[in-house]
């Protein structure tokens, strides 16, 4: 099959690679048709995580079930579904207990931006979409196999409830799904951190009532401003940075919760600030199988539309041209057509 | 008055000190009726925080007040109380929110441990107890002011339910009291870390189904074989040493909170460790009053008796036996009598 491969530090070429074959009895083998690029994706692409060259890469997409082993009994070929980026069994006792990012048969989409990609745990894993759905759902159905599930666990860590007030760190397509997700969850302020004019008009779309463009203390005390001195309700940390995680910890008030999701590279918590303003910190990789029925439901019903999100389209074929648009930050997130 | 006052490492003496006085018209005087040596304490006594020779110490009591400023209406001299450690307005957003100990009018005991204490923000803070109570009650009304909420803090903090898997990490005064905050609350199986039998013993008798002597890895594998390798659904991290934290992490199942109320020493929080396996961290100082009118119903109806925690009592002028006795771990918490 034809996948996205990567070289090298920015070396990034859409390449011939082996089908990806069932190799257990609960894997299935989906037929890619929409797919896309992750914020986490950059860092190989940018070197700053190792790789091995001509791996393939990519972790979302939305498809069309190909084939699946023999212990596979609640999907078949030609069903359309969701692939969450962590695969899972659903039957753990860690997925009873919602945590399925914990599961203990735990797989990854490896091949998420090629023409097929393999799912481990298939029944447990993956969602079926109505096959009679409108094709402009199309975006908003991918956005679900990571980015808005991703977003809705950070509001869900931070403990964001009817009426809350929240602050989004992070103007990337996650912390825009944070903004979505403390707004479907009720909140009624929401501000969202972002310096850019596109993002902060999606920010707004989805339903932040307020934009803040500064950084560190400023930003910070523009929070305190707006909050008469309170503070937030809940944070979320949708960077991973140690300046964002700083900032969320400035910017929450006594007692509340930082939810975080994007992956920490050199943050050192603030423990003592922690203890001694009771503000507490949870999250992690999502939970993506939890909160995906849900997710689904409320993107047919047209209550959530995450697939704004794209705000540029490409044959995967040029896949690399939508890395560099990532990478130059001229595109909040790509979507890739196979 | 005679107060307790710390003079150097170990240099615990019981002097004449100046009374305190009304100096905001929010402010109580509270006679000293029962106090106590928290394990907190024992930090400046052993040298280990700053002091300021001659320093008043002591923190936790129960007593009748004696004087009110012009401002305190909800109580007079005559009414017995619990004074919480950690003074507050109780109406401040902070203290709407649940979180009395970010208080923006935080006050806290100095003088617990000797005839006479100050309160601040009296209306806010105190917690009026029936004049008719069982004398045999006063241990437990007295592990009010601290120790039981505090316990009770990391319970909530770590998110116990009915049925929860609860571990608590700490076999101090706090970390007993949280094996009876979480079997208040219902939880199923709760694994006490304790090498001391008399300790064990208080554990058991607040509800700890399990005992667990070992320590670091050994400590962790115990609970694992326990819980069938899945983990802990709650963790209870009541010391707030570096060893203690990485222990509660490592025995928290995926999607658990650590509740911590130890103050920190020399932690540092793996945050790659808690991202990855989705374990989160919250708590810090006890907010009492938010806690305490439930408490004291539960104490006044006999279905809880933190006053068990003592397990010496000692006239007040003989203190410095009691920092002794705690400090060599012979005795778990000192009651003081004036």
């Amino acid at each position: 099959m034809r996948a996205t491969t990567l070289h090298d530090t920015r070396d990034i070429r859409f390449t011939e690679v082996p089908d990806p074959a069932i190799e257990k009895p609960t894997d299935a083998i989906v037929k890619v048709s929409a797919a896309c690029i992750c914020g986490s994706d950059l860092w190989p692409y940018r070197g700053e995580n190792p790789i091995r060259p001509g791996q393939t890469i990519g972790h979302e997409c939305l498809g069309v079930v190909e084939e699946v082993g023999s212990e596979v009994s609640a999907f078949r070929a030609g069903d359309l579904v969701v692939v969450p980026f962590d695969h899972c069994d659903n039957t753990c006792a860690h997925c009873r207990n919602g945590m399925q990012a914990g599961c203990v048969n735990l797989g990854m989409t490896t091949s998420g931006q090629a023409e097929y990609a393999k799912v481990n745990q298939a029944d447990g894993s993956l969602v079926a979409v109505p096959a009679d759905h409108d094709p402009a759902l199309v975006p908003s159905l991918l956005a679900l196999s990571d980015v808005m599930p991703t977003g809705w666990h950070a509001a869900v860590s931070a403990g964001v409830r009817e009426g809350s007030t929240v602050v989004v760190i992070g103007d990337g397509a996650v912390g825009l799904c944070g903004v979505l997700a403390a707004a479907t969850m009720g909140a009624e302020r929401i501000v969202a951190m972002s310096r850019h004019e596109p993002r902060q008009e999606i920010a707004r779309a989805f339903g932040a009532t307020h934009v803040i463009a500064e950084r560190g203390d400023d930003a910070t005390a523009a929070v305190m401003e707006l909050t008469d001195g309170i503070g937030a309700d809940a944070v979320l940390e949708c960077v991973g940075t140690d300046q964002s995680m700083r900032t969320a910890f400035d910017v929450a008030r006594p007692g509340s919760m930082v939810g975080f999701v994007g992956v920490p590279h050199g943050v050192e918590l603030p423990v003592r600030t922690m203890f001694g303003r009771n503000v507490g910190l949870a999250g992690g990789m999502a939970p993506v199988r939890r909160y995906l029925p849900d997710l689904l439901e409320l993107v047919l019903a047209g209550r959530i539309d995450p697939g704004k999100v794209f705000d540029l389209t490409l044959p995967l074929a040029e896949v690399a041209d939508g890395y560099r648009a990532m990478d130059e930050r001229r595109a909040v997130k790509v979507l890739l057509q196979p």
